[in-house]
């Protein structure tokens, strides 16, 4: 079958790759759709030295064959994670978080830049008939979003800043104005904050306090102006990784009672209930075939996909 | 009266120092018995460079004189954070994190190492008739320790690791181990942690895991052993304040989704409830005269205080 594969250095266009058998509790998927996201960059960077294989793990795919007869047919997405089932994590709602867990396309398992995914039943959802799969496709990444909330109780009175105006800012800002809350985006580029307008104040200083603080820029100065902004007792969530160690005034975060918390991949249900009503909405997506994969690397696009079927 | 004034530079023993003359809104206390803490020890390291005047903030006063007359001639202790009344922080129940706040002893007025206290009437609290003023002396360091059940919901269920064996370590451990957690305590020196056994599990060893890790050894080394045996999805709760920054992962616990807590003072009303149920117990405080204050800042036991009266 096509696929783009990683062979831990470059990242190939191959026609001849063996398409691969499902398990009894797997079903085979055919993908339809696949998204980029920064962590196929950071991998292809270096950032998991030990992976090989095909990248990708944001897809829209459609069920060839499985054990359960009634998603034959049946359009899908599915939590990327996949562990070992007995480990403290696996057996305490944070299967995610196991320590010998495969990940779709980063760890252990191959991706979905390719035409077919096998991978466990149970994992998958079905997309609502009425969800387009050009949308259904922001389904992994908006779940990341709104881990947050699952993580720290928002309410519609809590004064909250997202600094970053770039994509990861964008979908998290949607999913928190929500909650009603007073909120402000903190970005550096006017032109950019413009998108976020319809549904967020925003601003480019760093002037003013807020309860929650949500690092979305993926740069260290961005944690910088999160402690700067937050407010003694206040929460700063942090959705970016960062390539090196940070140095941290810890007993500043002691003294003024401030939590750090961080934050990462999220539940599926709700980001596909929201995609369905229709709560957020997000630029299309544009798309490339997978043997144009190095023009679609280098898109500035807000979101970029492979159209595979 | 007598005090123990701290000029920038050293504590010295005056004999001639100002009565204070209490305001309107304030009483006048005199003080029976004040607590040395270890703030008052890095004060004078230089931790707080701009306080100049009487060191000390744990106390138990009687009130001498005050427009309630009810308090007068009662035992009492006080919140020793006082507020501005007007900002973000005194407005939302937060009057210990006023920006501009003036602390017993620590910042802005002159502290309980001496004869008289003028403090706010609406900040002291009453002390129980059955609780003995040698135990409501622990009431504030008690309450820092109660803080952590305020900021962190900690189930019968729980998971718990305390870090440290020494005073600090002590307190907190008695507190949690209340609420019935699962609770171990890791320590250095067998010895002291002998002292722990009537209430927690304790060990040298850190190969074990739990969902909430409490850091109280006053040392960067217990955060990185913070770091290594709380779970993903746990949390960590900072106690210790560290002279210099730390060096830190931030990615580390973005990734495994760890939460970072500081946490400080903490509420009177509770830590008196409990030391005058019995729910918690310390060793007897060693007291010494304010002039002896040379030799009791020397001491080595659990806890030191001066006898004022």
């Amino acid at each position: 079958m096509k696929a783009l594969y990683y062979n831990g250095e470059k990242l190939s266009y191959v026609e001849d790759y063996s398409k691969p058998t499902r398990k009894e509790n797997e079903s085979l998927i055919k993908i339809e759709l696949a998204g980029i996201c920064n962590t196929d960059k950071e991998i292809m960077k270096g950032y998991r030295p030990d992976f090989k294989g095909i990248l990708g793990h944001e897809f829209v795919g459609v069920v060839e064959d499985s054990k359960d007869k009634s998603l034959i047919g049946k359009r899908v997405v599915a939590d990327i994670n996949r562990g070992c089932g007995n480990c403290i994590y696996c057996t305490s709602n944070r299967e995610k978080h196991c320590l010998t867990r495969e990940v779709i396309g980063i760890d252990n398992h191959d991706g979905v830049f390719a035409e077919y995914l096998t991978w466990d039943t149970r994992l998958l959802h079905r997309i609502p008939d009425n969800l387009a799969s050009e949308k259904a496709l922001f389904t992994e990444p908006l779940a990341a979003a709104i881990e947050i909330l699952d993580q720290v109780h928002i309410k519609p009175s809590t004064k909250v800043a997202v600094i970053g105006d770039g994509r990861l800012s964008f979908m998290i800002s949607q999913v928190v104005a929500l909650t009603g809350a007073d909120l402000t985006i903190i970005g550096k580029h006017s032109d950019k904050l413009e998108n976020f307008k319809a549904f967020a104040k925003t601003t480019t200083s760093t002037d003013d306090s807020y309860e929650i603080v949500i690092e979305a820029t993926g740069s260290p100065s961005g944690f910088d102006t999160a402690k700067k902004i937050t407010r003694k007792q206040g929460v700063i969530v942090v959705k970016s990784t960062y390539a090196n160690n940070i140095n941290i005034d810890l007993s500043y975060f002691v003294v003024n009672e401030i939590t750090i918390k961080g934050s990462r991949c999220g539940p599926f249900k709700p980001a596909l209930s929201l995609l369905e009503k229709g709560y957020v909405n997000f630029p299309n997506i544009k798309f490339f075939k997978l043997e144009e994969f190095e023009e679609a690397f280098k898109s500035k696009e807000f979101k970029i996909g492979f159209r595979i079927k």
